[in-house]
């Protein structure tokens, strides 16, 4: 095959026809997909249905220190679940708060308390003229869904082969004190798969804030969630790294089991220094009494350790892996060599970040949504939903079947070429 | 026995020696009893141990409409959740948004969008000089909490014997714009067990607030929690009323299974207005994917629907009620004659509200502190933990255990009785 670059206008215009009738082909199957969001599939799902016997109607449902898990109260979740889920974290279960089922909420709340009442003392951003928040781009779509509701000034950051260009944050953070916080998904981010480096992460730790209640929010949503056991990235731990640099306040670190478990009844946690621990303490108490302790016995009397959940994320990779070969292989074989696109191939995490040619993202999802295949909208990579270059597709081979995605990865490819052809064809 | 009142100063004196040398007594028991909070006791809670079998490792954990509750999604709650949830607050199922596991978290989050987003398009209260609620006294220690947390200026409305002082109510809604809301437990009130009248719900529906984002906070807290079979109280439907009146959009209301299954891990809801729902939902979707359907799921299931319901509070009641019986029977012997002391006997709820002579409260509950038995502190039934009279006192008697009850009654009684004394002697 050659390069679509290389192809004369004939070739080219008699590449779009055979193109067009592949695609009003598969549009003729009336498929009804949707591979927009990472959502896990319902074999990843039924991993964890043996929870669901863990407890019953006679158990003890007192946690290790005796406090009926059924009744009010324990703020920060019951002492073994901050345990289990600090080990995720590499946290010391003391800087441990453990929620309800979603980190996002956490995360969402985390910045809503510093709206209203600012971080640990400081002036609460309502009261301020201007917030900035740095989003290393591709991105994670609700993380700037967040930022975007309260107003607050998004900066795309670019996001590297070994993490945010930091060059960019330094420069941002060190002297602008309006930047109050970046997004980050430190190992295998959403979508790209990046592993952030040890000196990015390093660099990230020796950050000098101009501002005092500058934050990172470090959401370690991949952190046992690898693709393969001979390949699996690595993340120094940032809360470590902090303390070392003399800046132990300076991080946020969410976690959940969404993806470990159920996704909507799984539970979430953050992790941080002793002195935001306690400055989000002092504000959560007044919002709820406590989250449900009972789903969170379920988790570690069904996991009983770390190396019982990194087992189990053995069982999801055995799911899931197969899923992004079949994708990548098929990328491989039908637009290696084209020149028209590039993609990751990440060893953990939950998407594959698509580049399109320029100009092409909006129109390749359009089409493959006109044939029954929802993909994520393009550009949702980016704050408001606006990608520069109008590249990016974010896909997430996870959710369908097998058979599914070959459907799916078809069409997909179909679209890609067609619309490359036609942008070819304008220039 | 003649009222304290009657007698002379040599009596007193008298009396207080014994009293004295009676609290010495029990005092060198070496008590340690917690009656401060209205938490149900672990009979209460095995009551709803059977729910923990509904679901299991084979169970289908599909919702009617097909959702599976397991994955992400469904930012309302599932439909079936809807249905029983709104069926306890008297609202149809589309009116319903079924949360986690706290209704307290529900009210503080809409109070916080309040604050951030402002209320169906109104100026964000944070924007604002003054904000302020009014509280009807005595009254929940943890709503006030939230609205002092906020820096809100709160004011106290006398809680009269058929609901909040409606007059004054009324002065204040339909007259001043900084008035944003007003906290009611509007069935067996928290402390005192007041069920508000038919009269007094039309006049809240018929308020002319002169807020735009004027709304009542109904949390229906006890909606189904009846002591006794034959005496209920009854309420009329805020919601329908409401609208009836022209202010469909003018009320929160919220419930929750927080006393029915487990404190801390039931399920709750809100009910409103369908533009306030739609306000509401268009902000929470940045905060969340969805709360836990599986819990959800297991409380229908368990409960198959309003009337599973209601028999299992009858359950409850018969656990609880011996226990306000007792009390009250103590207290009536006790104290019935002595014209120290006045309190409510409620027909629902968690509490009794007791009020001792003026300027007694805080010393009563330092001398049951002292001698081992926690009490909810003095005041807390107030705004900013201030009982302008140091009269009330709210008590608890669910948690304990009967034999528990009665040894804290005897204390409790003779501090009411020895403080009284001293009060009488300082006149």
């Amino acid at each position: 095959m050659k390069s679509y670059k290389e192809l004369t206008r004939e070739e080219l215009l008699e590449l779009q026809k055979e193109l067009q009738a592949e695609y009003e082909e598969e549009k003729a199957k009336g498929l009804k997909l949707d591979i927009s969001r990472g959502k896990p599939s319902k074999a990843q799902l039924d991993l964890s249905m043996p929870m669901m016997d863990v407890l019953n109607s006679t158990s003890d449902l007192s946690s290790e220190d005796g406090t009926d898990a059924r009744n009010y109260g324990g703020l920060e979740g019951i002492a073994e679940a901050r345990k289990l889920m600090g080990d995720v974290m590499g946290v010391d279960p003391s800087q441990v708060i453990v929620f309800g089922n979603s980190s996002l909420n956490i995360m969402y709340d985390c910045v809503a308390r510093s709206v209203m009442f600012g971080v640990m003392g400081s002036t609460p951003w309502c009261k301020l003229d201007k917030v900035k928040f740095l989003c290393p781009v591709p991105g994670y779509d609700r993380h700037f869904g967040i930022t975007e509701q309260f107003g607050f000034e998004m900066i795309n950051i670019p996001l590297l082969e070994d993490g945010p260009d930091m060059d960019m944050v330094e420069e941002y953070v060190n002297n602008d004190p309006a930047v109050k916080g970046i997004w980050c998904v430190p190992l295998y981010s959403n979508p790209t798969g990046t592993v952030y480096s040890d000196e990015v992460v390093k660099r990230f730790a020796n950050l000098k804030p101009a501002a005092e209640d500058f934050r990172i929010y470090w959401d370690n949503a991949y952190a046992i969630h690898h693709l393969y056991e001979e390949k699996q990235g690595s993340l120094l731990n940032i809360i470590d790294e902090c303390a070392k640099a003399g800046n132990p306040d300076m991080v946020y670190q969410f976690c959940s089991t969404s993806k470990v478990t159920f996704s909507g009844a799984g539970i979430a946690a953050m992790s941080a220094s002793p002195a935001n621990i306690a400055d989000v303490k002092s504000r959560m108490k007044w919002a709820t009494i406590g989250f449900d302790k009972i789903n969170q016995l379920r988790h570690v009397r069904f996991f009983k350790d770390y190396d019982g959940l990194t087992e189990h994320m053995k069982l999801h990779a055995n799911v899931i892996r197969p899923k992004f070969q079949a994708l990548l292989e098929k990328l491989d074989k039908e637009l290696g060599e084209l020149g028209i696109a590039t993609w990751t191939n990440p060893l953990g995490g939950y998407f594959i970040s698509f580049n399109a040619m320029e100009g092409c993202a909006k129109k390749i999802v359009a089409k493959c949504k006109e044939a029954g295949l929802v993909m994520t909208g393009a550009g949702a990579a980016f704050p408001y939903g606006n990608d520069p270059q109008d590249s990016n597709i974010r896909i997430a081979p996870t959710m369908p079947s097998p058979e599914e995605l070959t459907i799916a990865a078809d069409l997909f490819v179909t679209c890609v070429k067609l619309v490359s052809v036609e942008k070819l064809l304008e220039a």
